[in-house]
């Protein structure tokens, strides 16, 4: 993407929730709108002090803070956003090991994955834009099924027992990061289609103004029920927030609209909006969705955005 | 060891050279005078890239800097003198394997061993001292099946074999760095003794002008061939060099009149002395080698003085 790049350092964007919240497709089409050459994936799992065998011991939850080298990851990030090359700790997930480090070079921008991104001040100050995903609880329950069976040699009784006894983990130690997000994005299944976990998904995202949005006005459509809603509204913690809705059943003109609206503050990138919203649905086929593809679109606008210094401030 | 410390980082000891030339036995002494605690042992060999069987595939000798990750090294060392921890890499000698990582949180001193710590001027300027070990060769090779036998699970061919087939990638990569050397180390049999690989070696230190050595004039003892010698001579690059001889007959009251004086001038370290100049000799007993012993008190004098501020220039 041959941007006019005002920012001589990697541009960090941080996608934290919870195993299976859908971090690395919503991580993989923001790497593709970007261009895949000019982004790191970075997952803050690696930064694991235990192994699996090892936590079976030690009864340690992977996402404790303190089950977690947090003070390197935190490093890693700053020396890469300094333009230096780190030696990343690895963890392979499928066999629950820790392995020999990688050898990383910094690129134009940086995706951090993660259940913990937000748990430090040290790591909070390294991102330019901090996304959380919070699914439906239901929804992940699938994902994470579907994730850890196909990827991850887990079984389905497995994969939902460790959401079981990960749950009070996660109110500890990764539900409170949603606080530090400057977007929340929660898919969820439209009314009377609890079924649905993919393509018809709908998506609310909650807006902070920590980061300036861009002015959507032109293309909201507050009276159907295919189109895209802003609304003010106050956060479950009180604070005064801006809710984007985008229903599952967006029809294809005003997806295009929100879409076109989008590339066109961001010029820069409009040759590459072919490779947007893409994921592999159940069966995996090639899918698309439009929720997907507007929030992917959504977060890559402020990672350009921040490329070309208007986030500045 | 209670010293009145001015320096409030770690000082950081390099000891370069070849395989085999003495570098873990001089850094465990020196590791015993300034106290166990408060060292951190670091081997530039964990920064290799490649396993064994990984080299014997694309042909890279392990003292090729190309084949080992020198810019991280020299980051990790950074770091740690900026007080920071850091995920240092592992490299398993026994099995040639490259292993998880290890969190290392910086002490007092930091003791560097390994084949290549001077190559770049980014390494060289990490360290306080920097001492390179030449061993005469016959004697190199002697430690060398030594310890690849008893350590590293080598044949003594094995092993013999391996400095044949590195000397020259030592002579291009190991044996350039000597120039970088405050002090350059080299035990060697005493004339009519090519037998002696252990207590009884004499050491020649070569003093570049790059530290301010301790005054010994009070304890030179030119005319005795048991007594230890300090000659103005040119170095084999022709500059200037101090040549300090310590025999391998030197006697007790001499070596001792050499210890007193050089523990007067470290007080702070007075009490520790007991810990000097022991190691394991051939037939695994404790040893002790007046020559090693002064040796390690020399460097570890260096080291003390640095932390008390004598060092800055």
């Amino acid at each position: 993407m041959p941007t006019e790049r005002r920012v001589n350092r990697p541009i960090i964007l941080g996608i934290v929730g919870d195993s299976a919240a859908g971090k690395t497709t919503l991580a993989a089409g923001i790497t593709e709108i970007l261009g895949p050459d000019r982004v790191i994936n970075f997952r803050t799992d690696d930064y694991h002090k235990f192994t699996r065998a090892e936590r079976a011991k030690n009864g340690m939850s992977p996402l404790d803070p303190a089950a977690n080298y947090i003070d390197v990851a935190g490093q890693h990030l700053r020396l890469l956003r300094d333009g230096q090359p780190v030696l990343k700790p690895v963890y392979d997930h499928r066999r629950g090991t820790l392995e020999a480090p990688q050898y990383v070079e910094p690129r134009e921008y940086i995706i951090v994955e993660g259940m913990l991104g937000y748990t430090t001040r040290d790591l909070r100050n390294c991102f330019d834009v901090k996304v959380f995903l919070e699914p439906a609880g239901e929804l992940r329950k699938k994902w994470k099924v579907k994730r850890d069976c196909s990827e991850r040699g887990y079984t389905p009784e497995q994969a939902l027992a460790m959401i079981g006894k990960l749950h009070e983990d996660s109110l500890e130690y990764v539900v409170p990061q949603r606080t530090f997000g400057d977007i929340i994005v929660r898919f969820y299944p439209p009314d009377g289609q609890s079924d649905e976990s993919g393509a018809h998904l709908a998506v609310r995202h909650t807006l902070r103004p920590t980061l300036p949005h861009p002015d959507l006005t032109p293309v909201l459509d507050a009276g159907a029920k295919s189109g895209i809603h802003l609304e003010l509204q106050r956060d479950i913690d009180g604070k005064p927030v801006d809710v984007l809705e985008i229903p599952g059943e967006i029809d294809d003109r005003r997806a295009k609209a929100v879409e076109d609206l989008l590339w066109n503050l961001i010029p820069e990138a409009a040759h590459l909006r072919d490779n947007v919203g893409r994921f592999t649905d159940d069966q995996d086929r090639q899918a698309m969705s439009h929720p997907l593809a507007l929030s992917q679109l959504l977060i890559a606008y402020h990672m350009v955005k921040a490329a070309l210094g208007h986030h500045a401030i």
